[in-house]
């Protein structure tokens, strides 16, 4: 079949009900979880960038708030203007190596009894211990068990010191059946738009935890964008009319990591068919938008990754 | 061949001259171009957040400044302390279809006979622009007689609205023989760090440029990183010892676009041989460091991208 690309009009209507998906996704749901999944905020060592007013927003509707190393010292920070409010922003965990957590924040937040752990294997990056110790607070019983020994609160709340945190995520891992596991929504800050090393190494989390985590939905949140993982074999993208209006600017569908072909789109700006896309050969489709009045599909031969504009000043607003 | 990862001391001594190499880069000249290139800073349409002492040498070091569109705004905006050090820092050119240009910062540009170009099509970007105008300044004298034409003055320089630019270029670009052409140092400004889908827009512009004008040596800088491509079949990449300890911190060798494999690297702080690479499978070199003395030595399979972290307020020191 030959490539196709037709320019929609601004708005059009799209019959979700007609189109066979096997995935769907609701926008808002990225930054405000449904109520039936476990919910975690993320916190990674980036100057956290975004509105006051958002921030305190989103940290409520996540039960877990979780700091990759100094990203504590970022929380600190931003949180600086009056100590009440310091107090009312803690984290649940704090863990990484802590080589880069100040001495004066790790002494606060270890007052304030946030269990802090330290894990200094080399090996993985504070990103994936932190989504292991997000799934052992969900999923492990025994990981409850250990850290709430009061005798193990002198050293490390009983967590080997090096890398006892994957060694429990692999024990627990193997007998985890995942599609009987509550899903994760998982909302990161700072993984995108710092080192650019870093921001492609955010860029495979994504893959890897669709691979090997599925029950996650990661999501990253940058002052401009979501960016998120859209599974092959088609995506229905629900949104609310007045949301996207307000709140939802360009989108791009971005093969990092490979080249693959676009089977079909529905409801954007450009939509296409059998359309080839690759970085490498300079065929990406950025600068597109949503056009569907309250839903878009995005069917593709391999896992893609998608971002979408927001508007961070408008987004308190729904939700 | 197995694949092979060694961890190296801190500093190693790399012997050049016993390595084949095809390709070869000297780091300071990324920024600092070597006086028998032609060189050009871009300047792309996000806020500009190096330091301004930065910002002003690198200005001076490259023969050609242009403005993608809304970039004069920021260019603009980044210059306001004092009038006499705006009219200093003039663009040679500003080129876009000109929607995201205010009207104030193109009245004062042109007072200031700043070369101002509308280019209306919408199936090119603002980068690709530039890019087309840069090398035609470079290297049409037509281009030159049709800009210097009086009358033409009056209406777009005597350049066709919607793509006037590309006409010439690909006229031009038909008798040229790349192997002849001066190489361009080109240096962008606010390509990475934006609106995921734009980032990812400026990475396909390293492979695009590669293949089809190979003449140019795109750059990107930003506020953490320098971001170029290292071609396939090994490329020697050299650095004076001070400036590698003064500027340069960690390094990512990123296989945007496409799995490959990474022959063989010397003088990273992790070597490795015969390790393939991938985005999708969550195999990346990233944070990883130079630790060869003077220069080090990276072969891969496929074209890849290389992001260096730079220390924004040493580097002054060393232009």
């Amino acid at each position: 079949m030959s490539e196709e690309c037709i320019e929609n009009p601004e708005r059009i209507q799209i019959d979700a009900d007609s189109i066979k998906h096997q995935n769907q996704v609701n926008l808002k749901e990225l930054i405000n979880p449904n109520k039936g999944d476990n919910s975690a905020l993320l916190i990674l060592n980036q100057k956290i960038d975004i509105p006051k007013e958002l921030f305190y927003k989103i940290w409520k509707l996540h039960d877990l708030k979780i700091c990759a190393d100094g990203a504590a010292n970022r929380l600190y920070d931003y949180v600086k203007d009056d100590e009440s409010i310091r107090t009312k922003y803690l984290p649940d965990y704090i863990i990484g190596d802590l080589d880069s957590l100040s001495e004066k924040v790790f002494n606060y937040y270890k007052e304030k009894n946030v269990v802090i752990i330290r894990q200094t294997t080399q090996y993985s990056t504070d990103f994936t211990k932190c989504v292991n110790l997000i799934s052992l607070h969900f999923n492990s019983p025994k990981f409850h068990s250990l850290i709430s020994n009061k005798n193990a609160l002198q050293s490390n709340h009983g967590i080997e010191l090096e890398e006892g945190i994957h060694t429990l995520y692999n024990s627990m891992t193997k007998s985890l059946v995942f599609s009987q596991v509550t899903p994760i929504s998982l909302l990161a800050l700072g993984g995108i738009g710092g080192r650019f090393d870093q921001t492609i190494h955010s860029i495979t989390q994504l893959y890897t935890l669709s691979k090997e985590a599925s029950y996650f939905k990661l999501c990253y949140i940058t002052v401009t964008d979501l960016i998120f993982l859209i599974n092959k074999n088609g995506t229905l993208i629900k949104y609310d009319p007045q949301f996207r209006n307000s709140c939802i600017g360009n989108c791009g569908l971005l093969p990092i990591g490979e080249a693959t072909v676009i089977n079909e789109t529905r409801g954007l700006k450009w939509d296409v068919k059998n359309w080839p896309t690759s970085v490498v050969n300079g065929r990406v489709s950025s600068s597109n938008r949503f056009v569907g009045k309250e839903c878009c599909y995005i069917d593709t031969k391999d896992d893609i990754i998608l971002n979408i504009e927001i508007f961070v000043d408008k987004l308190i607003n729904f939700l």
